[in-house]
């Protein structure tokens, strides 16, 4: 069944402010962009992390270590499915790309996820509550 | 003239869930989403695949071979233009990357392609009715 | 805040029918997609070029030689963030790609690039009136 097609764009909007926030170094600002109980759990690392106080202090440490090596992030999402969950909540599986730019180098596709995700209406947005990445080179 | 924008995220949608089932593996429910009669022809092969028997039977074969070899596909479409015909059937032309990710490396951009879709309404989702791709690497 | 949804549609539309048209070496066409005092500026150039003409000119050089040598270009617009000024107008920045494909050759990421427009409703659709391009690679 196709999704209520309106929240589509809408989703795609809030997934490139969400990634344009990190990839800038925004990180307090990413960081938003979740509940404050959010999780995320991948199949990298067999500890998910709880909350968005360690969710935010792990990608702090990585984006001031990219930054002092002159790396620009760029992460790119697509190929979303949107399954509207209640008026208030939405799954949101995609595939997500993080592609590493070097100064002076071509880009390069350092990792590929697919990322399922549930967002939670708060107040006009949305917050990420709960998400799970598969690294596709780990199987 | 723009696209009816409503319409947009429906096939950008429908596109993500046509993918995402034959990166999966998933072909048989891949297939369906392909009208009983559907053609595929592209430049690289003289030819067309006549009917969704003989579509998923190429793809299958392929499929399997992929997983024995612990390769994981990505489909990226993107860029899609969308131009309704009448009520029941919609052209969309579009960018189509394949990506492969081999277990413990990085991915590779295997492929680009334009891909030109007669799109068919049934009931409330579409069916690919007539695919033409046309691979770049081959002009 | 959220995007109005409806228009977010419409603005992928309007970006992949004008990159497909510089993709496709109709370099007029593509000019239309500017209005006619349009500018473009970057970081990799001090000069901004003035002008539909001037953007134009630059890009048909460009675009004859790729064609001499075979090159099919596809440009990659993603994650795009639409603010609405005013009915008549509308900032769009989004991620940009340029893949290069030779003949018989894997497909190449040549640049990732961050593009912020400006763009003004002409009749029934969008042309882009400012664009600002920031090439990742010059940090």
């Amino acid at each position: 069944m196709a999704v209520a097609a309106q929240l589509y764009g809408e989703i795609e909007d809030f997934y490139a402010r969400h990634m344009r926030l990190v990839d800038q170094g925004r990180v307090d600002e990413w960081g938003d962009t979740f509940t404050v109980d959010a999780t995320i759990s991948n199949n990298a690392n067999p500890r998910p992390a709880h909350g968005r106080e360690a969710i935010v202090s792990v990608i702090r440490r990585a984006s001031a270590e990219l930054e002092s090596r002159g790396v620009q992030h760029r992460h790119w999402m697509g190929m979303l499915v949107v399954d509207p969950v209640d008026e208030k909540s939405v799954r949101v599986s995609s595939y997500a790309l993080l592609m590493a730019v070097a100064q002076g180098t071509a880009p390069a596709i350092d990792r590929s996820t697919f990322c399922e995700d549930l967002l939670v209406r708060v107040d006009e947005d949305w917050q990420i509550h709960e998400r799970r990445v598969q690294h596709d080179a780990l199987g």
